[in-house]
């Protein structure tokens, strides 16, 4: 079974595990209010524009979750499971609230220095883990080389930047490159450790 | 054209282009001059017997140098490639003599603190990228999510890991689990990152 | 784009040209009467629990039409695609009308000897040379190679096949191999075609 | 283990079957006699320069060979067993001598009618289903729906093709199709069946 988060196929069932035989606006609402609360901003919202428009084309992802269903890794109705993913997908937030809601990435799990424990340590390593090794699509190790941080790319142009004990980082950019990461906030992000000796890989 | 080393593929490219035209002992010898620089030790050799079973028996890579060769991507004569793989694969070397070959990654491309430079810093810093996100065959993901460190596994059961300003470690124990990385070695790696917090992803 | 129909994506694309901006109902209503003269029985029917029980459980086929329909080979709406082709799947008929049903392709294309054209003649070799090299699912070479006649199989146990010029052969078993083709419907045609020198590859 | 002698790795399973811990130039001169009594035509020889041409060359064919020898498929060293293949694929044939050696799969396994068995019925036929469905590389199914004859192609632009009861026929021509195939070769065998309705799909 997909667990993956990174990638289409485990975000959708790990969106099917949040489900859990709740109504979707249900599992929709909490995820909202945990993004909230991680980015301390009761004004992020869901754009419903981009989910309907999500739901009217994103046929890709509605042939994964049926072809995820045949195989019984996907236990609510897919159009129920796609339903939260296209929700979820549409959740609009500014650089700012993209940053502060990684902080917990950055402190080893807590939510801020002093603060509450949103995940355990270990956890937060392995979350970083894998935003190194497959948080830009096809160009994960690709990012790794050039940037040395763990990093979590979406096709808005928008990426979420981890460096563990010193900073979050949110950059966007609309225009994508051949892999569908954003161009600009790659390139940014390179010059960024390359200036500070942030990479995850330097002394 | 395969250029990661850390797969056999790209392995096998690199020592063709090491190779440079000269007779395979020629390159071998500077191979072995530079392991023996890394690790300041003049006693490491290369197990002729070891590189001789290689070449009896390594299909595999026999049949991967000349698929290569039939794209142009092996210049010389594939046994002679081959040569010069073989016996690179067969450079003995004890714990301690890895590790001290491996602490330029850890001083960021310096051979020692205040010590002469191996290589630059930025492609310290991708050496050891690669290393995370491709030394340890299929499960390299897996090593990154659980240990945390660059690293690169052997079949020999052999592990070198970096955590770079930090240390070089190599660790030995010849049973490989499923994917042919040393068992105990790995155990080993994801308790010392455990009881040091060395993982490059954490705080 | 798939054009094969002979295998579930090419079947889905042609389901879709058969549509062709019409009502599912009207495109299902004609294939039923193509069948039903072809057979020369009007008493074929579609069964709709069958039709039903594929649309509520067909998640493999959903996603195939999505993901086509990703690539722009599905003109119509997935759903509507889907709605004519569980349809025609769910057409229930006895050996004896699918063998009927299979006439023009023994005659050369005439719906009878003496008979109007059904297809030109080259259109019923060239059916019978994908039913040969694609009839069988996965093991449609195995069925060319232990029996030698174009033949189609289907998930329920059904076997049509052609011996060009001699007869229009149906069988019906059950129980399928593990190639999903009726185990006993296979060997049954094996003995024919052995007892008849009917293959199309014997002199 | 491949043992289709239609494509690469099968034909080299079976040259290696056929040297059976012989010398390879025993292997060797046992086919060129069989193809000899085939053609009924001693003048058949090997050309030794494509031999040394594809020994020197074959690099891919090469690499199959060690691959397959890595899995045990291979019984004797690949050198050896690449030495047959090399030497049987530089046989050298008219067109007239390789329809002739084709007469036995019209024959239904009969050197001639009325002359002695060279394999059962049951084993010519079975050729045949294998020449049709695998006998032109990738185009193998183009070449059944266009064609309809079981046919062999090979890259030096001959084709041998068997109309079972009525013809063994070998064109050449050295121009090749995006496939590998004899384009005008192909062509002339699609005109033949057109113009004598020898397509084993035809009535």
């Amino acid at each position: 079974m997909p667990r993956n988060p990174f990638i289409n196929a485990g975000a959708l069932v790990v969106a099917d595990i949040n489900l859990a035989g709740h109504e979707p606006r249900v599992a929709i609402g909490e995820l909202l209010r945990f993004m909230r609360y991680l980015a301390d901003d009761d004004t992020i919202i869901i754009d419903e524009a981009v989910a309907r428009a999500e739901q009217a084309t994103g046929f890709r992802n509605i042939a994964l979750a049926n072809y995820m269903k045949a195989f019984g890794d996907i236990q609510h109705a897919p159009e129920l499971t796609l339903g939260v993913y296209f929700h979820q997908c549409a959740i609009a937030m500014s650089c700012r609230q993209l940053a502060m809601a990684g902080r917990f990435l950055m402190h080893g799990g807590f939510y801020e220095p002093g603060g509450p424990r949103v995940v355990s340590a270990q956890r937060a390593r392995r979350i970083n883990a894998l935003m190194l090794t497959c948080g830009h699509y096809d160009a994960s190790g690709d990012f790794a080389f050039r940037v040395g941080l763990p990093g979590k790319s979406g096709v808005g142009g928008g990426i979420l930047a981890i460096a563990p004990g010193k900073a979050a980082i949110a950059v966007w950019s609309p225009g994508l490159n051949a892999n569908g990461n954003s161009l600009l906030g790659t390139l940014a992000l390179e010059r960024l450790t390359e200036a500070t000796g942030w990479s995850v890989f330097a002394r």
